[in-house]
């Protein structure tokens, strides 16, 4: 599958590179195509190192998403809507699957869900996105530097929400190509808080309880 | 431990009365007191089958609490404050830790997290209990059916929250002598609808992957 991972240079953005490479066609996107380029020469290194398929390419956000039929959006919840919208404009969105793993986050003193008056970062996001577009909702408890390990086997439970059935099952096949992973059915976007709200427990009790960071299973 | 099961003769009050009694003085409470002897006889039965210490005893909810070291309110999100306010009536509430598993959830088609405005069930109770009472906000995730299956080793994480350090360290104990548990701390009680919200997700998931009830771990 081809797949476009939107701020792919950085947080989640290189272990989701790195680990569906292995099966997919992965194109990083940044604002900048240079970084983007400079990111995927790094993560194929990496992959060659490993005798690994290295054919991850690098390019502008609007390019990358143009050319893929799954687009991950690996932003900060801050710049989730801008650059949807800038992707929009681009006409780089038309019917593909675009899947969201933001979290809208506060750090008071532990890590607080702070969603939008809507109740989520995936509805806000539903309503900039083109008719067509597929939104699926999944990937917050993916925690970035496990992920980047690829001596890591994972084993963890991934939750995936979406309306679009079809859209869904196409992203829990892609979530168990990561790893160890167990992919669940989360519901629709409708239940989409009750995993956004997980990325901030996680990270709280990593650091109340002083382990790795933590990621979910559910037994 | 002196514990008190506010609600104690349904849902979860029946696993954690079976589980904790092993180790403590359970006291079942309800609006009915006989209600509640009818509860610890049936209790007994099923520990004394087992060869175990069957000495749990039913009151009404204020004599259940006032004999108590720690107040579980195993009731329902609608009932929590009335059933506070009437143990706060009868001077029922003093010093003791109250444990809340309450969860305010509503079901659509799916199950959602519904807080009131305060953020949390938690803070809703901490609103009108008496001070000096240490509030601990736990036992969400926890699944009815296999906490009153003795045979079920559990093997779950369970969080605690709490603003009481050494509550929150007693009920971390209690969490631990119910099975094959790990307590974690969640933080404080501004963290709680971090894992209120994690009984709807738990219903969800469920539901919608057609699994036996589910809880959690941190891996």
């Amino acid at each position: 599958m081809k797949i476009a991972i939107i701020g792919g240079t950085g947080d989640i953005g290189e272990g989701l590179a790195l680990r569906l490479a292995r099966q997919n066609d992965v194109i990083i996107g940044s604002r900048d195509a240079a970084k983007a380029a400079e990111a995927a020469n790094n993560y194929n290194k990496v992959l060659k190192e490993r005798g690994m398929k290295d054919d991850i390419r690098g390019m502008s956000n609007e390019d990358a998403a143009k050319n893929a039929e799954a687009v991950i959006l690996a932003v900060k919840y801050q710049v989730a809507v801008p650059t949807l919208d800038a992707l929009n404009k681009a006409g780089a969105l038309t019917n593909q699957i675009v899947i969201t793993p933001i979290v809208p986050m506060t750090k008071p003193k532990l890590c607080a869900f702070s969603p939008p008056p809507c109740g989520s970062a995936t509805k806000e996001c539903c309503a900039v996105i083109t008719p067509g577009v597929r939104m699926v909702s999944t990937f917050q408890t993916l925690p970035a530097p496990r992920l980047a390990n690829l001596d890591d086997k994972l084993g963890f439970d991934v939750i995936v929400c979406a309306d679009d059935e079809a859209a869904k099952k196409t992203v829990m096949g892609l979530a168990e190509q990561l790893g160890d992973i167990r992919a669940l059915d989360g519901g629709s976007l409708e239940e989409a808080p009750l995993i956004e709200s997980l990325t901030p427990l996680l990270i709280n009790l990593a650091i109340k309880n002083k382990t790795k960071p933590l990621s979910i299973k559910f037994v």
